[in-house]
């Protein structure tokens, strides 16, 4: 296994590969790497012939305030897994490599990244678009790698690559859970030992919602409701939203009539933890 | 040569050309071939194995009551240009194959694109940038070729290219002119024959801005009145603005001391000339 740091040198092992046809498979992360990276970099091994792991932590995603400071970044763990898991190329470029000191372009995908993670943490995905379609334009993989936790930025990224028509198909991977149902993520370790026991209120207030959508339940504010009764039972836990919505366009449906994404952003001590569920009917 | 018209039989072959290891330049253009296009093509042939001239007329870079309807799209002439020039593929895909109707993303770079052209046309970079990118990720060139006549449209792409790695080097070709020094545009065709005979005026002024550069005078605000001089020989001529700025950023310089740009943009009867020189000093 390679680390590679340069875009220079990221380009010409990409060239090398793509004139032997090899075929490239992406997984974007930040690192701080856990079960469910596992899970994306075992699907792209299975994809494509070559897989290349990003690590970066991308300044542009992260809002005034937010933890871009203190976002974990265990780089030997994150290599040894990388490692075991028959990755061919971490790329782990310093902030300068990728974005210059005279960076000045900005990719927006509107619509589908206005509300809930777009509402709550302005310019998010502004960061987040232009620093995939800066590492899809780098790598040009067949395939590229995504956690459907992040189930809002997984929508946002399938557009914006539509929309740009920039290289090779986005896939979906299932989100990875603690045996309790909390969704995997790196900041999962910033929570307290209380919090961390509340955590998982928020998976079983969606799959709350998940059965009232079976057993029936027509009515999105009704759905909203279960979910919150839910919560509720956690005195440390603040709402951030609940949105019973359309899975491609995002927008909130007031009748469920085909599948819907239920989304839930809750605050543990100041700690965000978010979550997803697709609910077919 | 091919005519091309969809974005999957773009890539098919493009894909096939790289197997090969076929190089390949990109001309984009918004069709209304001139000479200048010639020029631009015959670089890209010289440079490149395999030409593909793009034929667009980009939505997304007109503002509203702008020339989009009425803009020239002489298809047949542009193709017999293209066929005799040795092209080998045009691209002129149909709008909605460009844009789907749930397109959302919109690539903005700040900084050069602010002043000037971003300023009198407002949108407009924000369109060529983001039907550069995806031209560029269609295509994946190895070089892609524009003129100098768009200076700004010119450092706003080599930006937007650096900014967002996308593939391929970003070739600026000079201006084409008519024996009057008039640069060629496919909107001058817009022009009436009195208007035609006083366009040249704006090339004029240039030169006797370039003039007095190498003359020495090294006070921008003298070189600009210089040029505002000969521009109100004519009485026909609106000035749209006249600069006098560094070529990277585009921002106004006060003293001559490097290489600046002169970039003067007009108005005869409400059609707009934009044209530009380049000065060492």
């Amino acid at each position: 296994m390679r680390t590679i740091r340069t875009v220079r040198q990221l380009i010409a092992w990409r060239s090398a590969l793509q004139r032997e046809r090899v075929t490239i498979a992406l997984v974007p992360t930040m690192g701080a790497l856990h079960d469910g990276h596992r899970t994306l970099i075992r699907a792209a091994r299975l994809a494509c012939d070559a897989v290349v792991v990003s690590i970066f932590v991308n300044p542009t995603q992260f809002g005034p305030g937010e933890d871009l400071d203190r976002y974990p970044r265990p780089f030997r763990r994150d290599a040894a897994m990388c490692r075991a898991e028959g990755v061919d190329v971490i790329f782990a470029p310093p902030r300068e490599e990728m974005y210059h000191a005279d960076h000045r372009t900005l990719v927006i995908v509107a619509g589908v990244s206005r509300r809930w993670e777009g509402e709550a943490r302005p310019g998010h995905f502004e960061g987040v678009a232009t620093v995939v379609t800066k590492l899809l334009s780098l790598v040009q993989p067949d395939q590229t790698f995504f956690g459907q936790k992040d189930y809002q930025q997984s929508v946002v990224v399938r557009r914006l690559a539509s929309d740009l028509n920039l290289p090779g198909r986005i896939i979906v991977c299932p989100t990875v859970r603690e045996p309790d149902g909390l969704a995997l993520s790196s900041r999962n370790v910033y929570l307290t030992p209380e919090d961390r026991k509340a955590a998982s209120i928020l998976y079983q207030a969606l799959k709350a919602g998940e059965a009232a959508v079976r057993r029936g339940t027509g009515d999105a504010h009704t759905i909203r409701r279960v979910m919150q009764g839910t919560l509720k039972r956690e005195r440390r836990v603040r709402i951030d939203y609940l949105a019973v919505c359309d899975p491609e366009s995002l927008e909130p449906v007031a009748r469920i009539e085909r599948r819907v994404a239920l989304l839930g952003a809750i605050r543990l001590s100041g700690i965000r933890l978010i979550d997803n569920l697709l609910v077919g009917v």
